[in-house]
C-alpha cells in the first residue's frame, strides 16, 4: 500500500465540514508536554483514510477554560460506524426476528435500520467500535513514534498500545451519556422496588460483560432464596434432628448443581438476545504489556516480539509456584495464630465470665476475617505483578494464570480455618460461630471497600471540583468540557474479576458447610440484594464508564463454581457423617457408618455428573435458532459451489 | 430451476465417448424385476447435469455371462470428482505442507495436484464423493418414484434413501481395488513382523473411521504393555504384599488417565494429517429409517416428515426404559443362577475331590461367560430394534441412544457378577478365578464369532462360487463381472461399534479389578495382537469394502473409556481397602482404615481430573497450525471488509 502524500489541512477541513454532526464518543488524554510533531502524526493517522492505513475517524481537541490540555474527543461518521460494526462482527436482530452478523451490504434487512436512524447502534457499541479501530491502527513503515526515538515501532504494531506503554497516551475512555445514565439509574436503583434489573438497558449502556455479571448476580440471588427460606426454620426452631439436616444438605447439593446448569441456559438466552452468542471470536493480539525480542511469529508470519515459552515456564515453575506455596504457608501460619487467639479468648471467658468476655469470644474471628481480607488484597497485587512478569503473550492466558493463582490462595485463605475446625478439631459449635463471623465480616468489609468508600471519595472530590469551577449546576447541565474534566479524574473500573470472586467465596461459605449453618444462605441473599444496589451505584457514579466488552458466557467462573459445588458434596457428606445424631444411628459399627456415608457421597457425585450431562446447555428454541443459522450458511455455501460446479462442467 | 427437455440418448452417448476413461467405483444393485421406467428415470437422474438437478455421474450396466442382472457401475469424470471433493469439503495437503480445504479454483496450490494426475484423490475419497452425490440426489417435482406409486417423494427428499427404504435399491457398495488390496494386505498382516500398522495406507483404502479404530487398537495395545510387564512378576513370584499391590493399582489408575489423554493428542495428530480434523461438519439430514407425517421443518423451512418429540419421549420413557430395566433384572437373575451353579460345583468338588472335580470348578464360569456373550448379542438386536422404533430424526441421536442402551446393559451384564463377588461375597479367590475365566472365554468367543467364523463361511462360499463358474483364477485375475458378483454376496461391515465395545469391556476387565488380577493386562495384550490380525483379515477378506467415513475422533467412546477409568478408581480403592494385608496395617481402628482409603480415593480422583485438565488435547504444533489457519481466514475476511469499507467511504 503506497501512502499518498496528503496535507494535514485537508483532513481537518474534512472534519470541519461535518462538525455539526460530530458526536463525541471517546476521550483520548495525552500526557502533558507531548511533542507537537507526535500529536500531529497521531491525529493524522486517526483521521487518515482506511485505504491509507488510517482509522478514518473524527477527532477534535477539547478546549476548556484553562485552555488546551492535550485532551481529544473522538467520534465517527454514521457510515464509518456501520462499517466498523461489520469489522468487529456485531450481531443484530433482523426484520424476521432472527439474529445475524451485521454486514453493510445487507443493512436493509436489519430491524430498526434506516439510513438516518443514528440509534441503530447503541452508544456503547459505537464506543466499542471506535476502541477496536483505534487499537487496530497499526504502524506501517514507522520505526519509532515521531519525537520519541525510544518508543520503537515495527510494521503491524498497534500504535495506541505503544503510546500507552511508553506513557505518551495517558488514557482512553468512553464518555458517559448523562441523559441516558439518568434514565438508567432511575430504572435500575432509583426507587426501591421488587423486580428484575433492566438487564437489556444495562447491556446497552455498559456492554455485555457487565450486564452478564449483574444478570448472574440477580440470578444467583434468586437461586439462593429457596435455600434461605428452608434455612430459616432451622434457626428459628433450633432444629438439630439428623433427618432434617440430611434433607437440607441433600437439597442444597442437588440444588447447587441445578442452578449452575440452569444458569448456562439463561446465559444462552441472554447472550443470544444480545447477539454475542453468535459473535465470532476475533484473532487475539498480544496483550499490551507483552515484550520480547523481535522475531517471526510462526502463526501470523509477521515480525513481532517473541518470548521463549521455555523461559516463561521457568518463571512460572521456579518463581511463581514457590511464591504461591510460600503465601499459602504464610496463610496457614496466620491461621494458627488465630487459633491461639481463639484459645486465649476462651480461657479469658472461662476465667472471668461476663457479658464483655462473651463478646470477646467473637473478637478473634472478626480480627481474623479482617486479616484475611487484607491478605487477599495484598496477595492480589502480588499475583498481578507476578503474572504480568511471567510475560504472557495473550490476555486470555494472562487472565487464566492470574485467576488460578488468586483462586487457589483465596480458597485456602478463606476456608482453611473452617476445614481445620471441622475436620481436625471436630468442633461444630466453633465452626458455626467462625463461619458466621467470617461470612458477615467479609460481606460488610467488601461492601464498604468496594462501593461506599469509593463513592464517598468521589463525592468529596466532585464537591471540591465544583467549588473550584464555582458552578452550581446539576450533573446533566454540565458543559462537555466540565463533564470530560470530571470523568477523567474518576477511578477506572478494573473488570468483573473482584465481583465474581466475591460471589465465588460467598458460594463457598453457603455451600461448603451448609448443613452446619443453614442461615448462611439468608445472609448471602441479604448481602446480594444490597450488593446489586451498591454495585450499580459503583458503575454509575463512582467509576469512569468502561468500554463495552462482548462476551457469550461467564467463562472460567462457571468452572470455578462447579468445582466448588463438587467440593461441597464431599465436605457436607463428611460433616453429616460426623454429626452425633447420625453417629447414634449406627451404634454397633462405625465402619457401617463410614461406608454408608461414602456410598451416599459417591451416589450424589454420580447424580451431579449425570444431571450436568443430561440438562442441555442451551434451551431447545435457542438450539433450533442456531441450527437454522448454521443450515442457512451451509446452504448458501452449497449454492455457491453448485453454481461454480455448473459453470466448470459446462464444456 | 427449469428442467430442460433432454433425450435419454444424449446422455448415454456422452457416456460412450468417455467410456475409455470409465473407472468403475461404486456398484448399485437394483431389485430383480425393477420396472424399466424406474431404471430409466433413476439412471437419467444420475447422469443429468448438475444444473438440471442431476448428479452428473457416469453409469454403466454390468453385463455378465448370465446376462443383464440389474447391476450398475457408477463412476465419474476426473473434473466431476474434483468438484465433488470441494462439495464434501475434503481437506488436502498444500504445497507449503499446510492442510487446507480443497477448492477447485485453488487446485494448483495442492500437493501432487496435476490435471492429469488421477491419483490426487484416493479411491476411497472418490467413492465417498460418489456416495455423497448419490445421497444428495433429491426429488424435484416428482410425487413418487415412477412405476411405484406407493413410494412417495416430496421436493428435496433423497431419491436413493427412498429407493432403499422401498426395497427397489438392494444395495450400494464401493468396489475393491484388488491390486491395492493385495499390497495393503501384504504390508498390514502379510508377514509376521514387529512394528506399526500402515495406518496411512489403511486410511487411504478404508477411510478415516476404520483407520482410527485400528490406530486406537494399536495404541491401546502398546499402552497396555507397561501394565502387562509390571503384572507378570506378580503372577510369577506370587507377590501378595500390600505395598506392591497398592503401587500396581496406583500406577494403573494414573496410567489409564494418561493413556486416555495422550490418545486425544495422537488422535489429533492422525486426523490433522488426514485432513479430517479441519473438515467442517456437514448439515445432518434425517436418517434413512425416519418417518412421520409431512410438515414444515422449523430449521430448514422445508417440507419434510416431522415426528413429534413428545411422542418420541413417551416411547423412550414408557417403553424403552422399562424394557432396559427388565433386561437388567433378567441379567441379574441369570447371575444368581450362576452363583447357584458355582455353589453346586464347589459342593461337588468338596464331596469327591479329584482332577475332574477341580476342573469342574471352572465350568460354571465358562458357561456363564458364554451365556453373557449370547445375552449381549440378543440384547444388541433388541436395542437396535427399540432405538429404531423410537424414530430418531438424526443418525447421531439414534447412535447416542443405541450406545447408551447397549453400554449400560453390557456393563451390568459383564461386571455385575464380579462386583457381587468382590463387594458382597468378599471372596477374592473366586473373584480372581471368575475374572480370568470371563476375560479369556469372552476373548476366545469374540475372536471366533467376529472373524474366524465369517472368514470360514466366506471361504466356503467363494469355493462354491468358483466351482460354479469353473474358473481357477486367483483373486487378482478375476474379471470385473466376476469380482462384482463375488463382492455383492459378501457380508456388510456394520461399523466399528462392536469392535469398540469389545475393547471397552476389555478395558473394564483390565482396570476395574486390576489390583486383584494383574495378569489381565497380559491377556488383553495377547488378545489385541491377534485382534489386529483377525480384524484386518475381516476387513480385507470377509466383508464388502465399506464406504470411507471421515471422522475427527472416536466420539462417544472417549467419554465411555474415561467414565470406566473413573469407576475403576473407586473399585480399586475399595478392593485395596478390603485386602487383609491393608487391614493388618490398621489393627486398632477399622475407622482409620476406611477414612484413609476414602481420602486416597478422593486424592486420586482429584489428580485424575487435574491431569485431564492440564494435559492439552492437541499437541502444540497442531495447535499452532490450527491457529495459523484461523488467522489466515480471519485476515482474508478483514481484507475483504477493508476493501468494501474503502469503496463505501470513497464519497
Amino acid at each position: 500500500m503506497v501512502q499518498k502524500p496528503q496535507k494535514m489541512a485537508e483532513s481537518w477541513s474534512f472534519l470541519d465540514t461535518v462538525e455539526s454532526n460530530f458526536r463525541p464518543l471517546v476521550v483520548i488524554e495525552l500526557a502533558k508536554g507531548t511533542k507537537e510533531e507526535t500529536i500531529e502524526w497521531f491525529t493524522k493517522r486517526i483521521v487518515d483514510k482506511k485505504a491509507d492505513g488510517g482509522a478514518q475517524l473524527l477527532i477534535k481537541p477539547l478546549v476548556t477554560a484553562n485552555g488546551h490540555e492535550n485532551i481529544y474527543l473522538v467520534g465517527a461518521s454514521h457510515l464509518r460506524l456501520l462499517l466498523g460494526a461489520e469489522a468487529v462482527g456485531l450481531v443484530k436482530e433482523c426484520n424476521d426476528n432472527s439474529m445475524r452478523t451485521f454486514t453493510y451490504s445487507s443493512r436493509k434487512t436489519f430491524k430498526d435500520f434506516a439510513d438516518d436512524n443514528h440509534n441503530f447502534l447503541t452508544m456503547a457499541e459505537c464506543q466499542y467500535i471506535i476502541k477496536h479501530e483505534l487499537e487496530n491502527l497499526r504502524a506501517k513503515n514507522e520505526k519509532m513514534i515521531p519525537g520519541y526515538p525510544q518508543a520503537k515501532l515495527y510494521p503491524g504494531k498497534s500504535i495506541v498500545r505503544r503510546l500507552l506503554t511508553s506513557g505518551i497516551l495517558v488514557q482512553i475512555f468512553p464518555l458517559h451519556d448523562r441523559e441516558e445514565l439518568k434514565k438508567l439509574r432511575h430504572s435500575w436503583y432509583g426507587r426501591v422496588r421488587v423486580g428484575y434489573q433492566p438487564l437489556d438497558d444495562i447491556r446497552c449502556y455498559f456492554g455485555e460483560t457487565i450486564a452478564l455479571y449483574f444478570g448472574f448476580l440477580e440470578y444467583f440471588t434468586f437461586a439462593l432464596i429457596p435455600m434461605a427460606v428452608i434455612g430459616i426454620p432451622y434457626y428459628v426452631f433450633a432444629w438439630e434432628d439428623y433427618d432434617k439436616y440430611v434433607m437440607f444438605a441433600t437439597f442444597n447439593l442437588l440444588w447447587s448443581t441445578v442452578i449452575l446448569e440452569v444458569w448456562k441456559r439463561i446465559c444462552a438466552i441472554l447472550t443470544y438476545r444480545w447477539g454475542t452468542l453468535l459473535m465470532k471470536r476475533q484473532f487475539e493480539e498480544p496483550r499490551p504489556g507483552f515484550h520480547g525480542v523481535l522475531g517471526i511469529n510462526p502463526v501470523t508470519g509477521r515480525e513481532e516480539p517473541v518470548y521463549s515459552s521455555i523461559k516463561r515456564q521457568l518463571r512460572i515453575y521456579l518463581v511463581s509456584l514457590p511464591f504461591v506455596c510460600l503465601c499459602l504457608y504464610f496463610s496457614l501460619y496466620v491461621m494458627m495464630i488465630y487459633f491461639d487467639l481463639e484459645q486465649w479468648a476462651l480461657d479469658y471467658h472461662n476465667e472471668n465470665e461476663s457479658n464483655f468476655s462473651s463478646l470477646m469470644l467473637y473478637v478473634p474471628s472478626i480480627i481474623y476475617a479482617v486479616v484475611i481480607e487484607i491478605m487477599n488484597r495484598i496477595y492480589r497485587y502480588a499475583a498481578e505483578f507476578l503474572t504480568s512478569w511471567e510475560n504472557h503473550r495473550l490476555e486470555s492466558s494472562y487472565q487464566n494464570h492470574l485467576i488460578l493463582k488468586v483462586l487457589v490462595f483465596n480458597f485456602l485463605n478463606c476456608f482453611a480455618s473452617l476445614f481445620y475446625i471441622a475436620f481436625v478439631l471436630f468442633d461444630m459449635k466453633l465452626l458455626r460461630q467462625s463461619l458466621a463471623t467470617l461470612l458477615i465480616t467479609s460481606q460488610i468489609l467488601n461492601q464498604f471497600a468496594e462501593s461506599l468508600l469509593p463513592y464517598w471519595l468521589q463525592k468529596r472530590h466532585n464537591k471540591r471540583m465544583k467549588k473550584l469551577t464555582c458552578s452550581q449546576k446539576t450533573d446533566t447541565d454540565l458543559s462537555l468540557a466540565e463533564q470530560v474534566n470530571m470523568e477523567k479524574e474518576m477511578g477506572t473500573y478494573l473488570g468483573t474479576f473482584d465481583d465474581y470472586l466475591e460471589l465465588f467465596l460467598q458460594f463457598g461459605y453457603v455451600s461448603l458447610f451448609s448443613c452446619v449453618y443453614p442461615l448462611a444462605a439468608v445472609f448471602a441473599v441479604l448481602n446480594n440484594i444490597t450488593e446489586i444496589y451498591s454495585d450499580a451505584l459503583k458503575m454509575c457514579r463512582v467509576y469512569k464508564r468502561p468500554f463495552a466488552e462482548p462476551t457469550a458466557n461467564i467463562g472460567v467462573w462457571q468452572l470455578a463454581f462447579e468445582t466448588m459445588s463438587v467440593i461441597s458434596v464431599v465436605t457436607n457428606c463428611m460433616l453429616i457423617g460426623m454429626s452425633p445424631q447420625v453417629d447414634a444411628l449406627f451404634p454397633d459399627s462405625k465402619m457401617d457408618l463410614v461406608l454408608t456415608v461414602a456410598f451416599i457421597e459417591h451416589l450424589l457425585l454420580a447424580i451431579k455428573f449425570i444431571m450436568a450431562f443430561v440438562i442441555p446447555d442451551k434451551p431447545r428454541d435457542i438450539q433450533m435458532k442456531l441450527a437454522k443459522l448454521e443450515f442457512e450458511s451451509l446452504e448458501a455455501l452449497k449454492q455457491q459451489q453448485m453454481k461454480l460446479a455448473a459453470e466448470s462442467l459446462k464444456e
